[in-house]
């Protein structure tokens, strides 16, 4: 039996997803999860808390593990091969949540968005580190740290616009030939001027921005 | 003096991208571009049309020099790597216009939607038909020609989700390292199981997908 609230929450992922939140009302998320608008509000709040709710409840679902990665896989390639694999299957099976957290965060007001961000930011921060890390073991080798971390993490989060369950390739396969790919781009080379890969600020993701 | 089909044009494309093509009202649009709801009808049509006419024109200032390209650059590693540099400059350099190409085609009706999806098919097709001929060639590795043709189309566009021109790096540096990642991507193998890479079709992208 699925509870009131996780029935609101799917409604307003699928509506939000559709549509965008600007152009869900209230009325018609409480309509799909057949209770009243005033019901709604009580068991779950405005529809900005849903999307902050869904967001969070997101970003948190790809943090965890991600964490728990980073604190158990010392080998910096092995654990950006595994980051790989775990953005690539999470981006696969959770389509509708990826792409609404993606392209909503447009939405949310400034201190919601930055509860969200912080959560970006830290799981961001994981896949640098790996990659910095890597090059430091003269393991890795990439024009610029923070690019390769861009150019991975959306590379993988494309995975949410195309994947279907009935394509050609399963998603195992699609994992490993993604992983496969990240591989090589980490063995790309340092920058063509000689100088080494750096890793300083400026570049960081907007507000609104896709990774991950 | 720019004309009034272009200050609505303008004016379109910023709140599509703030508020999303739902979130934005007819009247919105005409009070920004400064002129009357009728003159708008008038003069560039409906909300949809709007919609329909950017995103056409998004896809096709990126298809004609592509097709250029693949007129003219024969080998298929530097015509990728062309493709590569003119996807990452012109996502950096018209953000908002390829924010809203990306996002809003689900709100466009099927028969809008099918046009632009045909201009796009045409753009992915040029990418993969470049990796194809280079793995014919012995040229390039991938693990799956479809997957990496997504992969880097992917890579690429995220471009839009963070470029600024005030960032680090100039924008021909971010180039140049999308074209030394995309390099190392495209030797990274064929499938580990030593099947050849698979070039068929499913994985198809849907009406909504991101790429390009």
């Amino acid at each position: 039996m699925v509870s009131t609230g996780e029935r609101v929450r799917r409604a307003a992922l699928r509506l939000f997803y559709a549509k965008g939140f600007e152009g869900t009302g209230i009325r018609k998320i409480a309509e799909q999860a057949g209770i009243s608008v005033a019901s709604l509000y009580h068991y779950v709040g405005t529809k900005e808390d849903l999307l902050e709710q869904i967001m969070l409840e997101s970003m948190t679902d790809l943090l965890t593990p991600a964490q728990a990665l980073a604190g158990t896989v010392s080998d910096p390639g092995e654990r950006i091969a595994d980051l790989v694999a775990l953005h690539v299957q999470r981006h696969a099976q959770h389509r509708q949540l990826c792409r609404v957290g993606d392209t909503e965060i447009r939405s949310l007001s400034p201190g919601r968005r930055a509860r969200v961000m912080a959560l970006r930011d830290a799981y961001q921060a994981i896949w640098e580190e790996a990659i910095a890390s890597g090059v430091e073991a003269g393991e890795i080798t990439v024009p610029d740290v923070k690019l390769a971390t861009f150019a991975l993490l959306q590379m993988c989060t494309g995975v949410a616009h195309w994947y279907t369950p009935r394509g050609r390739l399963s998603l195992d396969e699609i994992s490993a030939a993604f992983v496969t790919m990240a591989r090589a781009l980490l063995s790309s080379g340092a920058r063509q001027d000689g100088s080494p890969p750096a890793s300083g600020p400026p570049l960081r993701l907007q507000a609104g921005a896709s990774a991950p």
